[in-house]
């Protein structure tokens, strides 16, 4: 029989149906393109520099520059620049804006980060310098934005292959720096108050001697989480309570890029090249809340059902997921 | 520029970018199939009753008969039944449940609507008496459950092509019915109850007279909404303060059906086929609540950013939603 689960400390509800579960393999179909696919014509590989806008901000050996437009940085190693199609845009509104106050200004930052001069590379293949190299840049990126007067909430997060919303096969992540706080943050921010313990401390505990523990290593932990809305999400937590990638240390900054490699190696090895997001919640006004990092595949659709209750159907437990991933299955 | 534009009554905001527009033509890629796919070897097709469980209600001529195990009613016009994948059966749990509190046992209903013998049928080009018949099924099927004095929300909805969801080209609505009330619907009625007036009744003033309206006939208006999640989302509400299909008059469900369909007509009209999935958000439980259907075109991927913030960025915003399914442009 299918179970109803109950978020660790927020009043929603997921379905976990294992009735009409799957094996691995048959999420295979949702793999797309290759890993090998190149492409001389991508504006984000190196040498095609002109073909952005200039970056803001581009990482070589540590160090950081950055591009004037007669003038495009070379040999980087990561390369930040605005999106070419912004969600938002720094300019200043036009003067029709503010009379209604139900309509802002889509005032706000898009920024892509390119995360390889390579166009085949993959995260899961990275190194250890270059996957903590790009730790650094979100931890950077994020302060950057974060320390704008005008931004409350710094979205960072990749979307990898066309079912999680990349337009672009060049791995790449993006940050969109908005001026209000989303209510998914707002309204955990809520539950966290009041309670005495921090929850994701509490689940952190309990998730450590779990059936979904994945992996761990000495600053982070990475599990299934008991409400999971889709099938193999995964959770990165670390260990101390801290709220925002402009607190990490250098240590905590190269055990979260360790631990999300080991992730996607796990992925890969189970599932294949697939389309997944990862994205960081985090709040750098709010030192209650407890920065995550989730994964989610897109091997599945929000149906009709999904979009009107808010209850996701996940056809493989986390249980399952945890035991796949963890390579004992 | 982009705006971000708030909800009616929520505290949910999303970002219409209209500098990512395409025309609605750049859309037709996500038409999938054909119309006129036709499959001998569908189960939902008149002839292969046998093929599914016993349906609970199945409609000839207005009148309702049930399968049984044995016999199978044909020449139908419309026939519900247990999806042979339930998300949620009524099935007793099994002893270990209920110590955990945070786990509820998998309890609850989830029914197929078919909406024609013909597998290549379409809502659109329903007659008069098709289309009232079915909203007629709808309000049966929704009332039958909600009278189950453990339920507590039915979800009634339809996945239309494979990016809404369907595993079926044949054309299928589908029932949901569960024993917790969705946070989303809970939310909104938090929100009604803190105001006086009815915010639907509200809002469908306003849109009325709005850019944004649709169709309007003597019992519905649609329009697609100020706060948008989505490229030609269209939300269509009774005149009248209702809150449940249960309520309906044989007038409104004959309304109601009429303005569904125009919709659909526009939509064909305006993006070809398209997958699409339509929703009500009804509470029988609470007179409080106005009932609304919502459809959503699946031609945008929600990606990183909107499972992060649930800020949806839609590209084409509701009053040119609203004037391409108008026919003004």
């Amino acid at each position: 029989m299918s179970e109803i689960r109950k978020h660790y400390f927020l009043p929603e509800y997921c379905i976990i149906a294992e009735e009409r579960a799957k094996r691995p393999s048959d999420f295979a179909g949702a793999a797309e393109g290759s890993e090998e696919s190149l492409s001389e014509s991508c504006v984000f590989c190196a040498g095609n520099e002109e073909k952005t806008p200039p970056a803001t901000a581009v990482y070589r050996n540590g160090e950081v520059f950055a591009d004037t437009w007669e003038k495009r940085v070379r040999n980087w190693d990561f390369r930040c620049f605005p999106n070419l199609y912004p969600a938002l845009s720094p300019a200043p509104p036009s003067p029709g804006f503010g009379k209604d106050p139900e309509v802002l200004p889509g005032f706000g930052f898009h920024e892509v980060i390119v995360e390889s001069p390579l166009h085949g590379k993959n995260l899961k293949d990275f190194s250890d310098t270059e996957i903590s190299g790009l730790i650094r840049v979100y931890k950077d990126r994020v302060c950057h934005y974060a320390a704008h007067e005008k931004i409350r909430y710094v979205s960072l997060f990749k979307n990898s292959g066309k079912a999680a919303g990349a337009s672009q096969d060049h791995p790449h992540s993006q940050l969109i720096a908005l001026p209000v706080c989303p209510q998914i943050l707002e309204r955990e921010l809520k539950a966290i108050r009041e309670v005495e313990e921090c929850p994701y401390c509490a689940l952190l505990e309990k998730e450590k001697a779990s059936p979904r523990l994945i992996h761990e290593n000495s600053k982070f932990v990475a599990f299934a989480p008991y409400y999971s809305i889709g099938p193999f999400e995964v959770w990165v937590l670390p260990k101390e309570h801290i709220n925002f990638l402009g607190n990490f240390s250098p240590e905590l900054l190269f055990a979260l890029g360790e631990i999300l490699r080991a992730v996607l190696r796990s992925y890969a090895k189970v599932l294949g090249i697939l389309p997944y997001n990862h994205m960081f919640y985090q709040l750098f006004e709010t030192p209650e809340y407890h920065l995550n990092l989730r994964l989610l595949p897109r091997i599945s659709t929000a149906a009709g059902f999904e979009l009107n209750t808010g209850v996701y159907i996940n056809t493989v437990s986390p249980e399952k997921t945890a035991s796949y991933l963890r390579g004992n299955e």
